[in-house]
């Protein structure tokens, strides 16, 4: 199904919320309004890690480790099935002084109390 | 929603053909019964591919190159959603010589023309 606009609304906003609000200005307690209470994550180079608190750790180690400093997302695809929608994107992230990597992920995206939310998430890099 | 024996069965049965099919027999034609016509796969190390001939000259490449010999694949979770369904799993690969190798995969699912296929399918290692 085509996603409504609505949908589509919302997703970004998701997004945004994640690249300006958590990555930009470091809040990490945006996490908690871009995944779901019980997300997964599946990162490249880790284990799969559950919950928000495991990911919400992951992501503050990550930044220290990795010295990301932006992220933009872009979607390529997203499909809709009742209140789930499968997004396919590509992700540039901002490295500072080491300059930029590329990644391509895969979102399965829940509505969750009102909210289009990140319910499992999985990336790599080409 | 809970997945139906049905469904397990047939994601089940696709799952089978790949690991015996066409990695196990090398029959690449194999492809056709696993995958949908326009999935998409994002592999670590390479770009996203579309479509079943671009995804067959992968995986023929990928066992030359990588010398795979064998496939296991296990399901850590799969959540149905009318006609499509997200599996969460992990892979392991038997590389003869070489010994083996663990990747951890999202899964699109999508029923098409009665069968349950692979319709977005990314993965990477820990």
């Amino acid at each position: 199904m085509v996603p409504s606009d609505d949908v589509l609304r919302a997703v970004q906003e998701t997004s945004r919320r994640f690249c300006l609000g958590v990555v930009g200005q470091g809040n990490l307690d945006g996490i908690n309004r871009v995944y779901t209470a019980d997300a997964q994550i599946l990162p490249r180079r880790a284990s799969l890690m559950n919950g928000r608190e495991a990911i919400r750790g992951f992501w503050q180690a990550g930044f220290t480790a990795l010295g990301i400093k932006g992220a933009k997302l872009a979607t390529l695809n997203i499909e809709i099935t009742g209140n789930t929608a499968v997004e396919v994107g590509e992700a540039e992230l901002n490295l500072g002084e080491n300059g930029s990597a590329t990644a391509k992920y895969v979102v399965h995206w829940k509505q969750e109390d009102g909210q289009w939310l990140w319910d499992k998430d999985i990336w790599n890099i080409s």
